[in-house]
């Protein structure tokens, strides 16, 4: 389900990076929410865009959560929660530790009608709101 | 989509109750996974159970997720998860804030086929793997 992550952490923080050079997939870290959703935003911004997937391991599936909620509450309204799956993943082991650790897994997909000229004030809010 | 959760909520600590009384569904706390997940399998213990649901909101979201995979992988190879709904409530502001606080909420709804004889044999696995 999940494809090499490897890519995407940055090895000093051990972050993940916002958004992949993959489009329509974003994964979520220990960033604020906000940052996320103006991500999201930005993705359906892109012309033809109907489908964004959040993907995100451990502690962060709150926050993708977080993420999926206001985006749909606050700023896309005809944004529609379309499908969720969870699952397992294994980890190498830590320094020090020897067996293999396995961590949670989630996947959101969220999709939307189409409806231009909707997008680009969403984004300007977010904007605004992540400002603040 | 979420009743009251008020009566479950111990007021010192802020911590919900492992089981509510509503049989069948499990509020996912601050406590360790394996506790809820000896929870899940005690809930399918009892004859005639085919469904469980785990509700989560915050941080408590990624644990409800961690339940439901160990559950699945660990002890339980014949449960699906059936549906994941998530959603946002309100809660009232914090003592010194003025602003009512949305909060992420989850529900994970588990099912299996029936299959006799299985539940005993987990959870005598989960409560071993608990008690190491």
């Amino acid at each position: 389900m999940f494809k090499c992550w490897a890519p995407y952490i940055t090895l000093a923080t051990g972050k993940f990076e916002t958004m992949s050079k993959e489009s329509n997939i974003i994964y979520i870290g220990r960033k604020p929410p906000m940052n996320y959703v103006l991500a999201v935003i930005t993705s359906f911004n892109v012309p033809n865009t109907k489908e964004v997937v959040l993907k995100a391991r451990g502690q962060a599936i709150s926050t993708a959560v977080d993420v999926a909620e206001i985006t749909r509450r606050r700023f896309m309204k005809e944004l529609n929660v379309d499908e969720i799956i969870i699952g397992t993943e294994e980890m190498p082991p830590r320094e020090g530790e020897n067996r293999a650790r396995n961590i949670s897994t989630m996947e959101i997909t969220l999709t939307k009608e189409a409806k231009p000229n909707e997008e680009g004030k969403a984004m300007q809010e977010a904007q605004a709101a992540k400002e603040k």
